[in-house]
């Protein structure tokens, strides 16, 4: 079978291609090839691999020929960030919605109807002023975007449902929990410092929390991630249930709780780096976030979240 | 100050733009300047309004232009109805998301954000197999499109939504009943029909219902959905609450409960020209229709359905 990942360059891209790579086939059928599309090249780990096809360009200008590929599968990725989306907001709608748009209609043109999984994404859900949204969302809660970048994730979700229901992908929407610990530097990510500031202490460096450390948030590890991402590919119609986007599995955790973690895993020298920076425009944003999520349809595929956030942290170590 | 009504030769359309020019103003300001733009010519009552500017043309292709404007408000009502969206998909996506960007994009290039309020519809409700849909949906009822039309209204209501957030826009986003009677000949819209069981035998014409008798709809009149417009153009932000969609007032009826009032209004020669012959695609886009809505946002604007079915056939024959 023949597989595209796009954003497969990045964190959770990379790593699921890797995942996919390893285990060699997909519902039972061989990985003959996978193309990785985005705009930055994938790791040496990636490149090398024989079944590996690497298509270093934005995705927009790629998909004009995508068709003629004939994809057995899509996992879609690519985005922009929510801090970036805020920045420009052209760009955010080019990059999160025409893409997708043009994505979804190449994969229309190829008729083989291919099956497809959409990183959709927590920040889907916000608070509207006619909508309290509750502390803990589900599946079933309307969600009322407070970010373009969640607006375009809950659009690009619907998107997919109605060219599911008119059977020319076999759609499915994922809604990622925030994902840490992410390696490297801080991203546009309004979410960057739930990774900072375990990564930077970790690396004997001082970190920036920008929010109090009462602030709760859904997390969840790379491996759990890419986990979710392939088990929704997996699963039939009738295990997924509907064309409604689903929660991956959150573990729901506060800052506080994140320090503790840190602490225990890597000592109290570790924890006296992250220093408390108020940022009203990040908090502003996270504000607008989910305290917690649920997982209901997720766990019916056998999903489940991390079981503490030390176990998130010592993950992250292992993989260093 | 300067309107906008896209659509405006319609239905609706065409009956906001006389209200509109009939009351000679719009939340205190003098309406100097009412611009028509439609893909048809407005009826001639509009036409010899001095205060009228038609432009024929299609609204997408008007679209380039129209920041020049600056338009203090406009009533975004055109679009492509839900039996054309089913059969050509492109056009759908064309009329109903790509117009409404491009209009979105041409107020934004404008500067001045103007308010704008959006027909939404009833038609964003569905029920998928993950979220059973109540039968009487309300503001915050999950909504989970089972149409294209259905699924463009939803996207266009969060798009408006984040280019309010921006502040590119001050937009309100209405969901419409179905309008009844309709006047004329059917049109591509599945709810056709709830029109012609009453506005054919009212003409002494055989007319098709392709459901059960059974079947509950939430309907409006045409007045009353044109003063749910005015009413939400007029609101304050804090009146209007929030940045979601609403649904207008609706009376929740059943096909035989509209028979019996056509039987009241017009006798029982009347009713028996109504004719039931099962349509199973009209059948089934109606099935995952919502069976009656509640509007407690639109009741906190002073909006109220009708008093009952009868009503709505009397404004019907009164217009003739």
């Amino acid at each position: 079978m023949k597989l595209l990942i796009t954003g497969g360059a990045g964190f959770v891209g990379s790593r699921l291609a890797r995942s996919l790579l390893t285990q060699g086939s997909l519902g039972g059928q061989k990985i003959d090839k996978l193309v990785i599309a985005d705009q930055y090249a994938p790791p040496d780990f990636l490149l090398k691999d024989p079944r590996v096809e690497a298509r270093t360009a934005p995705l927009l200008a790629q998909c004009a020929t995508l068709h003629e590929d004939r994809f057995d599968g899509v996992f879609h990725l690519a985005s922009a960030v929510s801090g970036e989306c805020e920045d420009d907001f052209d760009l955010g709608m080019r990059s999160n919605l025409d893409t997708t748009r043009a994505l979804l209609d190449a994969l229309k043109r190829a008729g083989n109807k291919p099956r497809f999984v959409f990183s959709s994404s927590i920040a889907v859900f916000g608070p509207d002023p006619a909508h309290p949204m509750p502390d803990i969302v589900t599946d079933e809660t309307l969600a009322m975007p407070q970010t373009s970048y969640g607006t375009h994730k809950l659009m690009c979700e619907l998107l997919i449902a109605d060219y599911t229901r008119k059977c020319y992908v076999d759609g499915r929407s994922a809604r990622l929990m925030t994902v840490t610990v992410r390696p490297g530097t801080p991203n546009g990510a309004a979410s960057s410092f739930f990774s900072g500031i375990i990564r930077e202490p970790l690396a004997g460096k001082v970190a920036i929390c920008p929010v109090p450390d009462t602030v709760s948030h859904p997390l969840s590890s790379a491996s759990l991630t890419v986990q979710g991402l392939i088990a929704v590919y997996a699963a039939s119609r009738e295990e997924f249930l509907g064309r409604s986007g689903i929660n991956l599995p959150a573990l729901n955790v506060t800052v506080k709780e994140m320090l503790e973690a840190l602490e225990a895993v890597a000592g109290p020298k570790a924890r006296s780096l992250v220093k408390f920076e108020f940022d009203e425009r990040i908090a502003n944003i996270v504000s607008n976030w989910p305290k917690g999520a649920a997982s209901k349809r997720a766990h019916r595929l056998g999903l489940h979240p991390a079981k503490n956030f030390a176990s998130i942290i010592e993950e992250y170590i292992q993989e260093l």
